[in-house]
C-alpha cells in the first residue's frame, strides 16, 4: 500500500485526498507548502500520501509528488498511514462508500460534499461517533465562512431560532445583475455561465436544490434535528423576471434566494425561495457571488457572517482548517469532541404553516371591476389587502400589470386563494407570487 | 472546601466563578438551568460551585442555591472539585494573580477580562500550555461575536493581512448618533451614559482604551506575534465634532472609531483612531452599540463578522461557548489543543510608517494667500492635495471653515506638516486631522 509515497517522517500525519479538481488542487498545495506553510500550525508535519484522481494525465495547477495520483479509491481507503481522508469529489455516490469506508477503518474524515451531509449525513455522523473520529464539513456551507464552526461550539450555550442565509453565489450573482442592471433572467444566467459561475446544466444552482442541501446541514446542526431533503419547502428563481425588481425597489425592497430554517409554531419550518427582502437590511446589500448567514440565538442574539461562499481558495480555507483541527486533537491525544446528537425535539413544519405577506404579480385585463373579484377571492381566504398598484399598462393587449402586497398571511390560504384568482376570466396570468421576508425580531 | 455546595454527581464538573456582576448572573443563570438548560450540550451535568462576590448581602437577579457565594477567593482557587474557573471580574488585579493561580492548580480558566488578557497574555497563555490546561477568552472580544474561535481553527490554513474591527459599542453609539442627528460630543456621551452604555468616567471608551486592548488580543492570535499595549497607536473620539460628520458625508464618508492590526510593509502596524469611512463599505452601516470585525487571509478573502458587542446575554453567549467546549474537551480524554505559539515573526511598526489619505479640517482667517501657505507646506513634505473645499464662514470673526483632503501620504511627513501649518498666521486652529481608512483590497 502506498509504497511510492514519500517516506513519512517520525511524527508526519499522512493525509489522503479523494478529488483533486480546483478546490483539490488548492488544498494540495496548501499540503505541500511545507514546514513554512499554513500546514505547519497543525503542529506536525502533514504528509499528503494519496490523490484519487480519474485520470492521471490530466494537466493540473500543481505538481505532485511521484506516486502520489492514484485510479484506485483502497489505495488511500486502505492506507493505514493515512490517518485523514478529504473527500473532495461532491455527489452521494460513491462518496457516502468512500467516506462510510474510512470512517469504518477508524480515519478522520473532512469533506466538502454538501449532497452527501444533506442526504445521508445523519448515518455518517453515527457512524463517525460509533468509531470515535470525527467527520468534518465547514467546507459544505458557505465556502469560506466559518459557519458550522461557530454552531457547533462557540455558539453551543444559545438555543438557536433561526438561521436565515444566502447561500448559492450563482443565484445570487444572476440576482444582483437582474437588480442592477435590469437584464432578465436568461441574460444574466448566460452571462454567470460564461465566468463559470454557473454550471452548463444550472439546475442544481438555479432550482435551488444546492441552497437546499446546504440549509438541511445547517438546520440539523443547528436545531438538532434531522431534516430530509423533502421536508425543505424549495422554489427556484426562473419566474423571477427583471420588471419584478422594479415593482420591489418602488416598494423598498428587492428579491433575494433565501434559505431560511425557523422555529416556530413549535416546530421546524426549512424553506428555500426567492423572498422580497427590504432594502434597509444587510441581506439586501449581500451581492454578486458573496454569501451571507445570519443566526439568531436566544443569548447572542442577531450574529451576521458573510464572505465568499464558493471558490478553490475560501473553500480550501474551510478544509484546511479542519483538517489542522483533526490533526492538532489528534496530537492532544484524546479523541474528537463527540457531536452533538440529533434529538429531533422540533416536529418539521409544513410550508403550508408559513405566514408572510405575499407581493402578487399579476396580468389583467385593463377593465373595471377586475379588483372586485380579485379582492373577494383574497377575503374569503382571510387575506387583507396592504396595497394594491396599476403598474405598466399595455395598450394594444388590452392588458396592464397589478400588483398586490398582502397583510400577513397563511401560506395554505394564499395558495387556495391563487387556485381561484387564476381561474378569474379578467386574470391573463399570474405572473409571481413572491414571499416577503420578515425583519420584525432580526436584523 | 467547599463543605457547603451542593454535592456533584458522579460526573458532574465543578464550575467556579470570579465575579457575579450582570454578565456573571448571566452565566449563573446557564448553569442553574439544569439538565434541559444549554449547559446540557457539555454532555455531563455542570455543577456552579463558588461565586466569587464582594458584597454576598447585594441583591442579583440569579437566586444562588446555598452556601454558593463567597467573597473568600480560596473557596473557589483551592477547591479541588472546582475543575473550569470562569473569571468575569475585569482589570488587571487581581485577576491576574486568580488566572495564574487556577492555572497552576490545573484548573480550566474561561475569561472575559480584555485587560489582563491583553497586558498579560502572553504569560498567562504560556502558563496554561505548560499546566497543559486551556484558557480560553471568547468574551474579551466582541461580546457575543465569534471571533476568538475562528481565529483559533476554523481560519488557521490563512496568513491573515488583516484585522479592523468596530469593537466598542459606546463609541459607535455616540458616533452613530452624532452622524444620525447632529448632535455634539458631549451631548451624545451624556445620552450614552444615561442608557447605561457608558461609565460615569467615559475614558476606557472614549479615549480608546478598550478597543487598544482588544485589538491587541486579536493581534497576538491572528498574526502570532506579541503587541504590547504601548505599541499600538491610540487616539480617542473626544475631537470629532458634528461638523466633521457633514464635511465627512457631503465627501461620500462617515466617521467611525476603528481598531485595525495590518501586515504591511513587512511588518505589523496596529492603531486605534477615529477614521473616515466610505459610506459604502460594509462598516460604514454598523450602527449604534453593535460590534464588527472585518478578517481578510490569504486563502478565505475578506470576511465579515457583525453582532451585539456587548451585554451580558451575548457575552454569557461566548462565555458558555468556551465553558462547554473546554468539559466537552476533557470528556474527550485528552488535553485541550495547545495554542499556537506566539513566533513573533513580525517587527512592530510605528504609526509614522502609516499610509493614508487625510482629511484635515482647519480654521482660517477669511483672507487671500491663506492657502499658499498651507500648501507649500504640505508641498514640501511631499503630500499632495486632492481637494481643498472652503466650508461655513464665520463672518463675526472673519473665520472660514477650511476642509483638505491629502492625497495618499506617509503619518510622519503628515505630523511635521500639521506642527508648521499651526504655526501659520493665517491659521487659528487646526480643528481636526482624520486618517482616511483604504478599502482598496478589503470590503
Amino acid at each position: 500500500m502506498a509504497a511510492s509515497a514519500r517516506a513519512a517522517g517520525p511524527d508526519a500525519i499522512g493525509i489522503g485526498l479523494l478529488g483533486l479538481g480546483n478546490v483539490g488542487s488548492a488544498v494540495a498545495e496548501t499540503l505541500l507548502a511545507g514546514p513554512s506553510g499554513p500546514a505547519e500550525t497543525a503542529g506536525v508535519p502533514l504528509e499528503l500520501r494519496g490523490a484519487l484522481v480519474r485520470d492521471p494525465s490530466k494537466q493540473r495547477p500543481v505538481a505532485l509528488p511521484d506516486g502520489v495520483l492514484t485510479t484506485d479509491p483502497a489505495h488511500i481507503l486502505e492506507d493505514e498511514g493515512v490517518r485523514v481522508v478529504v473527500e473532495l469529489m461532491g455527489g452521494e455516490n460513491p462518496a457516502f462508500d468512500y467516506i462510510s469506508r474510512a470512517l469504518r477503518s477508524g480515519k478522520h474524515v473532512v469533506t466538502a460534499n454538501k449532497e452527501v451531509l444533506s442526504k445521508r449525513g445523519g448515518e455518517l455522523l453515527k457512524l463517525a461517533a460509533q468509531q470515535d473520529v470525527s467527520l468534518a464539513y465547514e467546507a459544505s456551507v458557505g465556502g469560506g465562512i466559518p459557519i458550522i464552526g461557530p454552531l457547533s461550539d462557540d455558539l453551543l450555550a444559545n438555543g438557536i431560532v433561526s438561521v436565515r442565509a444566502i447561500i448559492n453565489g450563482t443565484t445570487n450573482y444572476i440576482l444582483t445583475r437582474m437588480a442592477e442592471d435590469g437584464v432578465d433572467f436568461q441574460e444574466a444566467l448566460a452571462e454567470a455561465q460564461s465566468l463559470g459561475y454557473a454550471e452548463a446544466d444550472p439546475t442544481a444552482d438555479v432550482d435551488g436544490f444546492d441552497a437546499l442541501y446546504k440549509i438541511a446541514i445547517l438546520a440539523r446542526l443547528a436545531f438538532r434535528t434531522e431534516v430530509p431533503i423533502d421536508a425543505v419547502y424549495r422554489e427556484g428563481i426562473r419566474r423571477v423576471q427583471a420588471k419584478d425588481f422594479r415593482y420591489a425597489r418602488d416598494m423598498g425592497y428587492t428579491i433575494k434566494l433565501l434559505a431560511v430554517a425557523r422555529r416556530e409554531q413549535g416546530g421546524l419550518l426549512a424553506r428555500v425561495h426567492p423572498a422580497m427582502v427590504p432594502s434597509r437590511v444587510p441581506m439586501a446589500s449581500v451581492n454578486g457571488v458573496l454569501n451571507a448567514v445570519e443566526v439568531e440565538g436566544d443569548l447572542v442574539g442577531p450574529l451576521w457572517l458573510q464572505g465568499r461562499g464558493a471558490g478553490p481558495r475560501p473553500t480550501a480555507s474551510a478544509v484546511m482548517g479542519n483538517v489542522i483541527r483533526t490533526v492538532r486533537e489528534m496530537n492532544a491525544g484524546g479523541g474528537p469532541a463527540p457531536a452533538r446528537p440529533v434529538t429531533n425535539g422540533l416536529p418539521l413544519l409544513s410550508m403550508d404553516e408559513h405566514v408572510s405577506q405575499y407581493f402578487m404579480r399579476l396580468e389583467v385585463r385593463d377593465q373595471a371591476g377586475v379588483l372586485a373579484g380579485i379582492s373577494g377571492i383574497l377575503g374569503d381566504m382571510e387575506i387583507s389587502i396592504a396595497s394594491v398598484i396599476q403598474m405598466d399598462v399595455d395598450l394594444e393587449r388590452g392588458v396592464a400589470d397589478l400588483v398586490i402586497m398582502t397583510h400577513p398571511a397563511r401560506e395554505a390560504n394564499m395558495q387556495s386563494a391563487v387556485d381561484r384568482i387564476r381561474g378569474l376570466d379578467v386574470v391573463v396570468s399570474l405572473a409571481n407570487l413572491l414571499r416577503v421576508e420578515s425583519y420584525e425580531t432580526v436584523g
